[in-house]
C-alpha cells in the first residue's frame, strides 16, 4: 500500500507507523488517519507482535491533533463517536498487538488523547503533553477523560484540563503518561528494547490481556439520566459562545476572548 | 455579606476564600460550612472562572478537619450524607468553577477529603495530610474513600487510613495529592499564577468538564445488597465500643483504649 | 498448629507469617496456600490488629508465583475461581485486619498479584516485582488485572503484563506498588514500625474501611455480555497452542516459540 | 396562582391537577408544562400526600404528547435533557407524592412516556396509549426507553416503540400500563378512593419509598463508550432524512415517505 | 433436629417447611427464623432437590410478616442488613435448591417480601399479599423494593408499597407474584406435581442457574453517593415522626396519625 | 444465494427467513445458522424494514433447539460466547430492523431463547415454549437468563428454567413471551399486518431504538469477581456428572439419572 501522511515499516515481528506529515505538525487529520487505521488493518494481518508509533524524524512537534480546520464552526458537536480521531483512539485500543508511542517531541490535544490509548508510551525530555479543549471552548467527551482518569491522579487529569498547560517529560514519566524518560540518543534503542521484549511474549496470552484491560478501564457505570444531563451540559458548550469564539480565535491566531458559563 | 470564620475576595476572575478562625485551628465547624456555602453561591453570581481555598495566614495548622465537638457521642451514624461536611465537599464537587487549593500546614481528617473535593493543590513543605478517622473508632463513608482512590495508589490509600498518620508534602506531590511543591515563598505567586491560567480558559468547557471528572470519579458501582452490608459494617462500629471509645478520648484528650473487631 | 511451608508468629496485636519453603522458591503450591489459609484464620480468632506477611530469611527470591507444576498442561481454564492461588487472595483481601507484605528479593507471578492483595507493602532495594503470564501463554483473570489497575497507571500495568519483567524496587515505589523502600538493614524496624501504629488505631474501624475499600476497589462494572465474550477470549488462549507451548517450555527450560494470536 | 392551561385544587390532603388546554387536545407544550411545574411546587409546599393527574373533561383525547411545533425542524437533538418534556418527567419523578395518572381518553407519544413517570395510572375502557416517535423519525431516549422497561415486558415496549400503534384499555392493564381498568362511571370514585388510602399511610415512608424505586428503576448501567455509541446513533437521526422527513409530513398533515436506514 | 415454630419434613428429595406458630400468625419471629434456617441447614446436607414452604393448615393468615414487637421504637434502622428478617431473605436465596412457596391464606409485610425471595408461588384463591411499610412509616430497603421490581411492572410495585393494600389472588397471577392460582382442594397436589418435576431435573444445572439469576436480579448498580443519599432518605424517616407513631399505633392497635414529610 | 436449511424471501419492505429442515425438526444446527446469518446479511443490503422469521409449514414442532448432537459430550463449556447458537442470538440482535417471530408449534431449548432475541413475537394455539437446559444438566449462559428475564416476572423465568416444562400458548401471551395470540388461520395475516405497520414507519427511528433497548436490556452490570464466582459455577456442572449423564441420557433416548449438587 502506499501512504502519503505516514510511513509503514514491519521488521521481525514489530511493525511501525512513522507520522510523515510535519508540513501540518503531524496533525490527526482525517487522510492521515485513514492511512493510520488501513496501516493497522494491514498489520493486523501480518505476524506483527507489537507497533511503535513515531515520528519520521525528530522534530519540535511530534503531533499537534486535532486539525482544527476540520471542526464544525459552531452548533454541532465537534466530537461524535463518528469522528475520525474518535475512531482512530477504538482501533488504536481495539488493535489485537500492543501499541507503544515513542514520543521526541511536544504533543497537543487529541494526540495526547492518543497517546492515552496507546499501550505504553517512552519518551525522551523533548516530549510534552497538553490537552487543550478549555483553550477551543470544546466539550470534550466522557471515554476521553476516562482515558486519562486510568493513568493519572485526578489532581493531575484536572490540571492538565483545566489549564490547558504542556506537562514536561520529567513530570509526565512521575504522574504515569511515560513509562520511561531516556535520552534523545538513546530513545529508538530503548523503545525498540522493549518491543522486541513483547515480541517474545505469547501474542495470545498480550492480545486477551490488552482486550481485558481495555474494557476494565472504559468501564465507569453511569446512568441513562446522568449520560444525558452530561451530554446536555456539552451541548450547552458547542451551541455556546466560548465554542464559536475559541474556534474563531484559533483559526485567527489570536487569544481567545470567553465569557461566563450562566448559571 | 459578612463573614466571621473565613475571608472573602473577589479580583479580576478569581476568587479567593480563607479559612480564618485559627481559634479552632480553621476545624470544620457547622457556622464555618455555612460560610464557605455562602460565598461559594455568591461566588457563582459573578464572573468567577477559579476559587482558590486558603488559610488567612501561614500557620502551623491549615485546617483541623471536623469539629469534633458536633459529632455524635454514639449511637447515631456520625456521617450522614447530611452532615455539613458532607454537604460541603458536595458543594465544593458541584460549583461550576475550579476550586484550588493552596496548603501551607497541616491538613487533618475531613479537611484532607476536602483537598481531595478540590480540583487541585499546591503546597509548601510544610503542608502534610492525614486522614484519621481510625484515631476515633469513626466508620467513613464509601463516597468518601472514593475521594481517595481516583487520586492515589490504593495500597497509600490504605496506608493513609489505616495508619491515619500524616503524609509529608515531598510523598504528598509523588503519590498525587499535591499537584505542585513550592517553596513557601512562592506558594501564593505559583498558585495564582495557575488560576490565572485557568481564568484564561474558556469557562463554559472548564465547567463541562468538571461535571464530567466528577461524575466518573464518584461512579463506582455497587449493587443495593452490597451496599446494605457495608452499611451494617458501619453501623456495627458506631453502634459499637471503638467509636464510643475513641471520642472520649479524644475529647479527653488521652491515647484511646481500643478493642477487638468481633466476628 | 503445625506448619511445614511457613512459620507463624503472634506478638502483642501484631501477627507474622512467613514463607518457610525456600527449596520452592516460596511458590504459592497448594499445600503452602492451605497453611496461609489456617494461618489467617488463626488469626481471626485471636486479637491481631494487623498482619505482617514475610520470608523467613532474605533471600534471592522473595516467592516464584503460582506453582507451574499444579497448573493444567491445557485444555482447562488454568485460573478458575475456585483455584487456590485465587482462593489465597480472596483470604487476604476479606481477611478483616490489614495484612502488610514485607519484601526483600525478586516476586514472581501470582506472588506480585498477592503484593496486589495485600493492604500495604514495604521493601528493600533487592525487591523486584513481575507478574509473568505472558512468559506462559496464560491468560490472566480480570478480577486480577482489576488489582492491578486500581494501584498504578494503566500504562505501567499494561508495561508489565506485556512484557513481564521485573519492576525493580525504585520503580515500584514510584508507581505505587511499595509504600515505603527501606534499607535492607531497616525494613524489618520500618515494617513493625508501621504495624505498630496500625495495631493502635481502631480495629473496628480499620475492619469496615478495608472492607469498603476492597468492594469499591473490585467495582468495575461489566454486562455479562461483555464478560462471556472476556471468557470466550481467555478461552481460546487456554485451549490454544501458546498456552501448550508456553507450560511445556517452561517445564523443559527452555525459551518457548509462541506463534501468532490469529484474529 | 392563576393557571391558564390546567386546572389545580386542593382538597384534603389529596391535589389534583386537571389538564385543561383542548384546543391543543392537552399537548404537552411548553406553557402547560411550566404551569404544571409551578403546580407541583405548589403543592410541595402544602400538605399533600398524593396528586391526581387527569384532564378536566372526558374527551376524546386525553393527552396528544409533545407540541411537535415546538421540535427542532432538523439538525438539532429534539429532545435534550433541557427540554420542558423531558424536564416535566423528571419533575414528576422527583415530587415528594405520588402521582395518580387518571386516563379516560387516548394518550400520545411523550404523554405516554409521562404516564410512565407516574406512579401508577387508573383507566376507563377509552383509554389508549401510544408512543410515536417512529411517525416522526425521531429518535428517543435511552433513559425514555427505559420508563417502559420497568413497567412492561420488553416485547411489548419493542411493539409499542417499532408499530407506534395505540395499546387499547385491555392490553394496558394486562402488560402492566394501568393498574385498573374501571368503567368511566366508576373512574373518578376508584382513583380517589385509592388516593385517599395513599393519603391515609405515612407520607415520610411513602416519600423515602419513591426516592429509592426511582433510582432503581433508572439504574441501568452504561459505560461511556456505549452511550456516545448509542448518541451517535440517535445523532445520525436527527440530522438524518427521516427526522425531516417526519415532521414535515406531521405539519402537512400527510404519510411520511421514509427510507432506508444506510448501514 | 426438634423444631417449636415449624414442622420440618423431608420425603423423596423433596423437604417441606410448615410454619406451625399459629398463635403469632406465623410472624416472622427471630426465634421462627432461626428454626427455618437450621431447617434449610439441613436440607443442605441432604439430597434435597427442591424445597416446599407452607402453612401447617389452611387458616386465614398464612404469616404476618415482621413481629412488630421486635422492631425498634424509633432512632434505630429498622432494617439493618443483619436483621433475622433480613438474614432469612438471604439464606432462602442463596439455598442451592429451589424454594416454592405454597401460599394459602393472607400474607403481611416482610412475609410478602419472603415470597418475593422464594423461587415460585402457588396459591389458592384465598392467598391475598400486602407490603405494609407505608402503615407503620418504617423506610423499606432498596434490596426489598428490588425483589418486587424483578417481579412486577413498576406501577403495581408502587401501588402495593404506596397504598400498603392486599392484591387478591387473581390479580396475584396476572401481575406475577403467583406462578399458578388454583383451588384450595387442589393447592397441596399442583404444588408437589411441580416440585416433583424440579427434582426429576438436574441439580447441579438448576443450582448454577439459581446463583445466577439470583445476582442478576440483584444487580441494580448504584453510586456510593446516591446510596448515602438513599440511606440519608431512610434515616429522615426512622428518626423522624412517622416511624415512631406508626409503630405505637400499632402497638395500641389504633389508626396512625402521620404528619406531612417535610421539604 | 442458495439456501438448503431455509427459505428466504423479500416482498415489499418485509423479508421473511423460513425455517425449512424439518428433518431435524429445525434445529438451530450450525447449518442452519449459517444460513440465517447469510440470509440477514443479505437483508441488511437491502431496503428490508422488518423480518419475519416463521417455520415453512405449520407442524407440531415450530424448532427444537440447539442441535445435541453438536454440544461437547463433556469437559468443555457447552456455551462459549463463539457457539453458532450464541452467535445467532446476537446476530438477530444486531440486526438494524425488527424481527418478528411468527409461531406456530412448539419451541424448545435455545429456540425459545431466539424467541426472546426477536423484537416481537406472534403466536396461535399450538405454540408453546419450553427452555430446556435442566433437562441437560448444562448450564446455561447469564446473557442468556437475562433475556428472559427482560421480557417475564422473575417467578416464572424461575420456573421455566427449573422445571424445563412448557408453557402454553394462553400463558405465553400473558407473561409476555408472545405480543399476540390469535387463531392458526389468522396467524399469517395478523404477522403481516404488523409487519406492514413498521414498514411504514421511520426506519432510521427504529433502528435507534432497537439498539439502545437492547444495551439497555443486556444492562445487568456485574464486577469481575461476581462474574468468575459465576463462571466457576457453571464449570463446576458442565465438568461434573449431570452434565455427562444428561447428554448421555438424551442421546440414548432415556430419563437422566441426575444426581445431589454437591456442597
Ligand atoms: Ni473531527
Ligand atoms: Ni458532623
Ligand atoms: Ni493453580
Amino acid at each position: 500500500m502506499n501512504y502519503s501522511y505516514i510511513k509503514v515499516e514491519h521488521s521481525g515481528l514489530i511493525g511501525t507507523i512513522r507520522f510523515d506529515h510535519y508540513i501540518k505538525r503531524n496533525a490527526l487529520s482525517e487522510p492521515l488517519i485513514e492511512e493510520m487505521e488501513d496501516a493497522l488493518l494491514e498489520f493486523g494481518q501480518q505476524d506483527i507482535r507489537v507497533v511503535v508509533l513515531r515520528s519520521d524524524s525528530k522534530q519540535q512537534v511530534w503531533s499537534s491533533g486535532h486539525d482544527v480546520l476540520e471542526l464544525p464552526k459552531s452548533e454541532r458537536d465537534p466530537l461524535p463517536a463518528s469522528d475520525p480521531v474518535m475512531r482512530l483512539m477504538q482501533v488504536v485500543r481495539a488493535f489485537r498487538a500492543p501499541v507503544i508511542a515513542m514520543v521526541d517531541g511536544t504533543v497537543w490535544g487529541a494526540s495526547t488523547d492518543l497517546i492515552m490509548s496507546c499501550d505504553m508510551a517512552i519518551g525522551d525530555h523533548d516530549s510534552t503533553f497538553a490537552i487543550t479543549p478549555a483553550k477551543l471552548g470544546l466539550p470534550y467527551t466522557a471515554s476521553g477523560i476516562l482515558h486519562f482518569m486510568s493513568r493519572m491522579p485526578l489532581h493531575v487529569v484536572k490540571e492538565m484540563f483545566l489549564t490547558a498547560e504542556p506537562i514536561g517529560a520529567d513530570r509526565a514519566v512521575q504522574v504515569g503518561i511515560l513509562n520511561h524518560l531516556v535520552a534523545a540518543s538513546e530513545l529508538e534503542s530503548k523503545t525498540y528494547e522493549i518491543a522486541k521484549t513483547i515480541a517474545l511474549r505469547s501474542p495470545q496470552a498480550n492480545s486477551a490481556f490488552k482486550a481485558q484491560a481495555q474494557v476494565l478501564a472504559d468501564s465507569a457505570s453511569l446512568n441513562p439520566l446522568v449520560f444525558e444531563y452530561l451530554q446536555s451540559l456539552r451541548r450547552d458548550v458547542f451551541l455556546g459562545s466560548d465554542y464559536r469564539e475559541g474556534i474563531s480565535a484559533f483559526l485567527e491566531k489570536r487569544q481567545p476572548q470567553f465569557t461566563q458559563a450562566k448559571k
